[in-house]
């Protein structure tokens, strides 16, 4: 690398008010929301706000053969984002833009630096919405593409991936290409959107998106039921989502993460004290429809459901409620953050095996002398659990045999946080080396020089 | 290839009743139902009833440099499983079992074999289906996978892609692997699962498949929509899926078209002579709900919805009368050939664009004095179209503006079928070389000696 005249090419290209050189970067963008931040100073932040100056940087980067590390709004929980020594970070807060909005096909093209709040305002007076719903509103659609983000509404609408129809992509030598288009079927070809949806910023730089959208449901009721005993809780999910009511949210809180939000929150639910006092874990479930009559027979069909399998109590809380418990819901990592969790893991198991994958979690945490709480989407089998236990040793080890234990249940690492840097341990230890290869291989198509976001995911070369 | 050797390892993988070797094929083994049949001797056709025996034939496969294709029932419409000459067809008739249907995590394992139809029939019980609808129920979910196949309900469902959530694969070297599992969400490196999803066999030999399942819905209505113009019925597509009613079918068939299926079946839908004559175009809505009293207001609804935008009439269509008119549009497609149809083309485009693409269409067909007539997906813009013009210069000619007119309004060129054979001089022309090319290479790193299913999709070299 020629620090001097890759310095001035990157001026060149942006504008010297688009570009940070170390050590005066902005704090703000060296690192994501990781629990094991590392301080790494990158060479240069740009802001390109044009397809074309990503363009340009990606072949700046492979003439000089320096890592590029995209990144959207920097809110990823695995170290997805962070900085490489000496490389450049690309940032898409410029590129922030609802493209355009097509109301009769209910497609968006967004770039990839505008954030679910922006979108999701942008599309109100539309009547349609994004309807995927990763809790954290701040997270930039580029970062969501590149985490295949999932969040609340998975169990009735899918994740990223079942949203995003076409990409402009940006490869390392500095090619432009789209794939897929705004369309809602194809079948022409191997589908390159799909392959690069949850990849990570390892095989291409994600300029646009094309959205697939839905109309909003005007009326919906967010019902509360406490339960007893947290596998009975689990135990009734599959019986709500084979009752064809689909609702658009399924989720689970403890018992203690549910103080935690709501007291983080002054939310006060309504719950009779008698009953909070034998609670252990409470249900939320959101129902949307097209009609108020039907809102109304689908609460009565619901409570009737889980009233007949060991429902404390059931309430629908009223809107203002509602609304604040979900936002205290999306905040659940923050309250977790400030209580000094030591990590967090969002492991996906077939949604009947929670239970069992809870109980067998108790009791690997109690082998660990380690505390754990959670909540999570247990319509999708996305379980989110905060662990304490300040050894990294010891902490390692209980991750690697909670993981383990969830794969033999037919699950996978990550629902919806990826793998990041902060679980390549794992990850990389309990895949199918032919599968990792496999992936290797489709790294080395689309970046041969490994100058795309290295040191996460698949590759575990140690930090220069 | 030593013939005799191949021969001898061949019938030691899977017994002398499970393979044939020319000239003695069964010729139903030989060709799909494209309507470009080029009669071919393959080497051998093989039937294993393992993944071990496709594993073995794999290793043979590559020991010899012998190309593999797989087949499963023989359905497709673009020549993506006809043999080539000297090669091996495996096909999966023996594969066909449903190996698990789990009713809580709604989840099925099944062989590539297996079809539709048994697959459906084996769900009924379990109130559990598999709500994918290709139009053809004797297709098997091995080719639904490599084609990614779409079909009526895809406006409400999606395809095959949204279903698929893990594989299990073997590679050309004999390697079995598995991607995905009984899981909804996962961000854990690339999807695997997702890049066969539609590969026309040319990545893996694909030997089971996870599949997610819905609730049946109880409660149905097929409405029967008459339109004075084509234009007209595609019109009025945007705004019923803009209305929320979630209908899973929304299909149009041109007034030739439904005279031709209508009448192949001897049906009689009940739609009064007066209205008949002003008909240019139908539209067919099927809605589905969980309750009785919500199918009667959104029928109603819908109802209003259309008369307000032009509708000749309403019809509910008697529960009979329905089932035999989506069977009869299943049979679209051997109507037309027996009606001596010379192409069909299965173009999606943007919703909202279908109007302006028919015209175009007719404004094609004339200048080449070809007789086009269709029926389609219209909720997902999937324009089926039967082209009458016997002249195979002047009719890839036809295509060929057809297919570059609907790239223009950013669509692709199969919704459903496949590229195969058939639409491989059209999808090579007018795709961006840069796409094509990044699927050459990934398709090298699956299969570098181009031994699975050569000669289509990607692969223009002339049949040997």
């Amino acid at each position: 690398m020629h620090e001097t005249e890759l310095r001035n090419d990157l001026i060149d290209v942006v504008g010297d008010d688009a570009v940070t050189f170390s050590p005066h970067h902005n704090p703000d963008d060296l690192h994501d929301e990781s629990l094991h931040p590392c301080h790494v100073e990158p060479f240069a932040v740009v802001r390109p706000d044009s397809t074309e100056q990503v363009a340009q940087i990606a072949r700046l980067a492979s003439a000089h053969g320096v890592a590029l590390t995209p990144r959207g709004s920097g809110t990823g929980l695995s170290g997805g984002a962070t900085p490489v020594p000496g490389g450049i970070v690309v940032s898409f807060a410029r590129m922030n833009r609802l493209l355009s909005i097509d109301t009769n096909d209910h497609m968006a093209v967004v770039q990839p630096g505008i954030t679910l709040r922006e979108l999701n305002e942008e599309l109100a007076p539309s009547g349609l919405r994004y309807p995927v719903y990763p809790g954290e509103l701040s997270g930039s659609l580029g970062g969501n593409v590149n985490t295949n983000a999932g969040g609340m509404r998975a169990v009735r609408h899918g994740v990223t991936r079942h949203h995003v129809v076409g990409l402009e992509l940006v490869l390392i030598d500095g090619t432009v290409l789209r794939t897929g288009g705004p369309v809602v079927k194809s079948s022409s070809g191997y589908d390159l959107t799909q392959l690069v949806l949850g990849s990570e910023g390892t095989l291409a730089l994600v300029t646009e998106i094309t959205l697939k959208l839905s109309p909003s449901m005007p009326h919906s009721a967010t019902v509360l039921v406490p339960f007893a005993d947290l596998r009975e809780v689990t135990r009734v999910v599959p019986s709500i989502v084979a009752s064809g009511l689909e609702p658009s949210m399924l989720e689970y809180l403890d018992v203690l993460t549910m103080g935690a939000i709501t007291g983080a929150a002054s939310l006060e639910l309504g719950v009779e004290t008698s009953i909070a006092e034998q609670t252990a874990a409470y249900l939320v479930i959101v129902l949307e429809t097209r009609t108020a009559e039907q809102l109304e027979r689908d609460v009565e069909d619901l409570a009737t459901l889980v009233q007949g399998v060991g429902a404390l109590d059931v309430y629908v809380l009223p809107s203002s409620a509602a609304t604040r418990l979900i936002e205290a819901r999306e905040r659940a990592f923050w309250v977790a953050k400030s209580a000094g969790v030591n990590d967090i893991i969002d492991i996906v198991v077939p949604r009947s095996r929670v239970p069992e994958f809870l109980d067998e979690a108790t009791r690997i945490a109690q082998r660990h002398a380690a505390f754990i709480a959670g909540c999570g989407h247990v319509g999708d089998g996305n379980v989110h659990l905060s662990i304490y236990l300040p050894d990294d040793e010891r902490r390692e080890a209980l991750l690697l045999e909670l993981f383990s234990f969830g794969l033999t249940l037919g699950g996978q690492i990550s629902g919806e946080h990826g793998i990041g840097r902060d679980k390549q341990g794992p990850y990389l230890a309990l895949s199918d080396p032919t599968v990792l290869e496999l992936q290797r291989r489709i790294k080395d198509v689309f970046d041969p020089g490994h100058l795309l976001n290295p040191h996460r995911l698949l590759d575990e070369r140690p930090m220069p």
